[in-house]
């Protein structure tokens, strides 16, 4: 590491936390970390690219923010508490442009950070084209992690909150959506996803599976069926709609946008039939759209009836249309 | 993520190995994990961007091998025990070339992982600028740990193996360097660094404070010296060579070489002057090199005696000059 950028590392020291369960902190080889008795680690990294997983000319504070929220969201996911994450962040350069940059990153993903009492724990920083990588750490009850290969046939398919937002939110950004009401807040829900912490946390012995649907609703879905072997239907009719995307559909547009746009960072898990009225009250304590879409199936292969009532093998030819 | 990298992603599981502590591997939203009753987390993540951390010419394999290896070597800085490892890897492509290009590399990555014991829990594949970050975990004795904080004046200073010859390595593949007897050897100690895993624990209670070597001796010595609020003498005549680099240095070559070359992967530490011979008995039984190059002072700064007895002030422009 050059010594200036040893200089931007101080940044990070700026935007953490503290936390009682973190013996020793960035500054030393390693961090070291002290796990709660009885409980298990979750943890998770992902890396984000400019031009592939944002564009370059994002605000980066929203940027920071939405770096951590991603991966808070895979926490969530699994039904974890977050505790501790790392960063390696890859700049072009560490002028005064970039440092600029930086600062408004590190308050972004801070404030996040501090919401979840999370402390950022280590990480490196070099030059180089801009990218980072986040790495989560969560604390989840042995046997108790809400995954992929736990749905049964009969379950009901739940989502929270509303799907599609974040997809037109990117085409208002690329100049590709005609009309709409408040294009600022759809760009709102793409840069700044809100992970579903404290549902994945109150799910734990409600749900069976669960996924955080970060490719598209039929794409993650997809994950649990596959690792499940099971299969889906879903029905349009039922999928949570803001205004905006329900606007959108009116006006002849593609099913696509909720169906599998992405970047929703929503949560969609299965829950067995008699738990309905339980998943139900959680919504409202929450405050949280928690809308059934569909039920499980033995079959594999998910089915999608359309808003007419037709079906669409989205696991066929549907599928890779919509990817 | 695309499908394709969907796709290459398994060639992370074809690289893993197993342990019982890992509840959940690859291929959920977080991998699960155990760490055992009574022992610390030990985490450490570092970012290796083309052209400027390797060249994109390496051999994949070795070049796999280095990506653990380095971060190996701050769990063995730190006295820790390796236990898992995620890897997050950029590539320029999916097609074939890249398909083998990253084969090859996980080949060297499990290669070393296996050694180990050390199983890839987690990670992510994506599409751009070739990098790619890793971070280790690994279980330390809570209060144990070697520490950069802790030197105290009095303290010696050691070594592990020798110095400079990945540095060396380096100028024969930039075709810097004029004659060696085995140019080839140079650049495998560059390429597939051996971590002091062993070496490591076996500090625990013995040693002081450490660090690996990777920014170079004083570079890294300093960051020793900065956490504990101390200085350091060395004498170039007590440096651990090889016969390349102290050919090297016969021909009138630059002591920057074994003092600030970096790349070394050995440990620096400091240990009580009454602990001497054991640290001696211990570079015995391991079969290593552990050289006492110098002590621990009050007075900040580094001094280093040259090999004619000669003071440079390498914290005040002579550092500079090596970096």
């Amino acid at each position: 590491m050059s010594g200036e950028f040893d200089l931007i590392r101080t940044y990070f020291s700026a935007a953490t936390g503290q936390r009682d369960d973190c013996v020793l902190g960035i500054g030393d080889d390693c961090a070291l970390l002290t796990v709660p008795a009885g409980k298990q680690l979750a943890v998770s990294l992902d890396t984000l690219v400019s031009g592939r997983h944002f564009l370059e000319s994002t605000d980066p504070e929203r940027l920071g923010h939405k770096a951590l929220a991603v991966n808070l969201s895979d926490l969530a996911a699994m039904g974890a508490q977050p505790a501790w994450v790392t960063l390696g962040m890859t700049l072009p350069a560490a002028d005064v442009a970039w440092r600029s940059w930086l600062s408004a990153f590190m308050q972004g993903f801070a404030g996040l950070a501090a919401q979840h009492n999370v402390q950022l724990v280590g990480g490196d920083t070099t030059r180089g084209p801009l990218s980072f990588s986040v790495q989560v750490h969560g604390f989840v009850e042995p046997g108790e992690a809400l995954r992929r290969d736990a749905a049964q046939p009969g379950d009901k398919v739940y989502v929270s909150g509303t799907l599609g937002d974040a997809a037109l939110g990117l085409k208002v950004l690329l100049g590709a959506l005609e009309s709409a009401d408040n294009p600022n807040e759809l760009v709102r829900q793409l840069e700044v996803p809100v992970p579903r912490v404290e549902l994945g946390r109150n799910l734990l012995g409600l749900a069976r599976a669960a996924i955080d649907i970060s490719d598209g609703l039929l794409a993650d879905l997809g994950h649990i069926c596959q690792k499940s072997g099971v299969g889906m239907r879903l029905r349009c009719d039922q999928l949570p709609l803001s205004a905006e995307v329900a606007g959108y559909l009116e006006l002849g547009g593609d099913w696509s946008i909720p169906l599998a746009g992405g970047d929703d960072y929503e949560l969609a898990f299965t829950v067995p039939p008699d738990k309905s009225s339980e998943v139900e009250r959680l919504g409202d304590t929450l405050g949280m759209s928690l809308r059934c879409v569909g039920e499980v199936l033995e079959k594999p292969g998910i089915t999608v009836l359309d808003i007419d009532g037709k079906t669409l093998d989205v696991l066929g030819e549907g599928y890779d249309h919509f990817r």
